[in-house]
């Protein structure tokens, strides 16, 4: 049985060299660039460690891992163009370092790199793996789109913020769940409770970072904190004081929404106040323990002996207990 | 036997509404008008004549023929954004009618739209349809990196050229034919045949294009004539001028090159001057020819009835005589 640590081990030294042979360099160079830049291979170790819990022959699930993890890398391109995002891992953005063209053009690539990676399946695991990857892969682009159609109007329903970070988020930590197991040669009723116990997981990790951006240490975090306040996203926090607030608190709220000039440290005080008297940062945890519950539900239930899924519980309990 | 004008229009009836059902609809218009600006459909009725070669069931080749169009117009939104266009097919382009972040990420989605439609194809040619399809995929992104890589060198060889619009124009549809017939159960050696015509056929193609930018009729052609000179594109034209001039051409050229204010019809007629000097239109003309005869070359070997090729033959012959 192999650990989180050995996954990721893996997963790195996989993606070590990776395209080095490729060329014209200039496109090439900003994919190994973003995939040298670390981070914690959690979509291929996830899918790695699944596969695991249905066999010891982990190896037809390595290629599908590193296809996820240069399609969420490629993801990453794209998505910091679409934010202005400057730094991404501590580092400079592909497109801030070679040029919004190459950025462009080198994220194109790493999707269709990404399904090269698909095409070393098993030839009998080829096309569940394809379709579950396909599947996720349009999801993420319809949950970036709902994220970027949610800055444009004023409310959010709780229920539909629910359904764009199961798409942006969920999808994809569940594809890579499903694909270790279908690599694994897992029964259907066991696949699909892994995508579940993807979903329910993505979910609470998703909320977990609309907390942390708040109510995290930005040293730990490694991101300045109360950006979300001062930007006005529309996190779950934020749709929750909304839908909770009395009139007296709505206009305070909805005050600092549309402040053009504002102490940034002040607002985020007034905000996390308001929040306070409303309970928010309460409700939030609960869902978050509500979703990571269900995912731990979905796990047990899957049909292999306890012992074989230590390490996906331990997984879970760190993602619950992470402050970054 | 299917003709061209019918090939056509099954494709165009399969584009009919599509993704009509898919929502967030802010992402899926864009592609749905991008497809709806037509164009000659050339790809994937590519596709459904090659495996109309080999067999009367064309129904194996219309899903990755439909793969192999969104594809083509994926790249098209993508490279309007690279080159700052403004007008595609006589339309707005998707950037400038939507922004920059619905267009790259629209595009993304068209790419893994396409996926969905090779995921159709029947099981035992799913894997080499979508090998075929990947690797010209990421040839046609190699193609235009080195495209970008170009404008900012000085000297381009004739050979870096031809290898660049091998890449950016001719291997996908090179893949389109051989894709038809994967899809029409040829056998492997009518397979790379296919594959070859498109290479040649694609350069040949490719090559007309630059002609046609300073000697074709700007009506027929439906772009402005010259741009290419003003705006010192490396063409195959500038490319063979610079190889074939004789000192005094060189400074010339040089200068028009890098002439800072100058009267566009101006430099067009000089430029144009020059290469009939170096009788430029006719050696590309002549290479124009080359391929286009290692094309028909490559059909004629083909083991099928002579009869059969005569769709093909006409459309190579189209090709050939064509002013847009």
């Amino acid at each position: 049985m192999i650990t989180i640590e050995l996954a990721r081990e893996i997963i790195d030294n996989e993606l070590k060299g990776i395209l080095s042979d490729n060329s014209p360099r200039e496109l090439y160079e900003p994919i190994q660039y973003i995939l040298s830049l670390g981070g914690k291979r959690l979509r291929p170790s996830l899918t790695l460690l699944s596969c695991n819990l249905f066999t010891e022959d982990i190896k037809p699930a390595i290629a599908p891992a590193i296809a996820l993890e240069i399609f969420h890398n490629f993801t990453l391109v794209h998505d910091d163009i679409m934010d202005n995002a400057t730094l991404r891992r501590g580092n400079e953005t592909v497109h801030l370092k070679w040029g919004l063209n190459t950025a462009i053009l080198s994220g194109d690539a790493m999707n269709i790199v990404a399904y090269n990676y698909i095409l070393k399946s098993r030839s009998e695991q080829l096309r569940p793996i394809l379709e579950t990857f396909n599947t996720a892969a349009l999801e993420v682009c319809e949950g970036q789109q709902l994220d970027m159609n949610f800055e444009k109007i004023e409310k959010v329903q709780e229920k539909d913020y629910l359904k764009m970070i199961e798409l942006k988020t969920s999808v994809l930590l569940a594809a890579c769940l499903k694909i270790g197991a279908i690599a694994g040669n897992a029964d259907n009723t066991d696949i699909e409770l892994m995508y579940k116990f993807g979903i329910n997981m993505g979910i609470a990790f998703q909320l977990q970072d609309d907390l942390l951006d708040i109510y995290g240490n930005a040293k730990v975090f490694g991101k300045e904190i109360g950006k979300d306040i001062t930007s006005n996203k529309k996190t779950y926090l934020l749709i929750k004081a909304f839908e909770k607030a009395d009139n007296e608190q709505l206009v305070t709220l909805t005050r600092w929404i549309y402040a053009e000039k504002f102490e940034p440290q002040q607002k985020i005080d007034e905000v996390k106040l308001l929040y306070s008297e409303l309970n928010i940062k309460e409700d939030t945890e609960n869902l978050i323990d509500t979703y990571y519950k269900k995912a731990l539900d979905n796990l047990e239930k899957i049909n292999v002996g306890n012992e074989k899924k230590k390490e996906l519980r331990k997984v879970l309990d760190a993602l619950k207990q992470r402050e970054s």
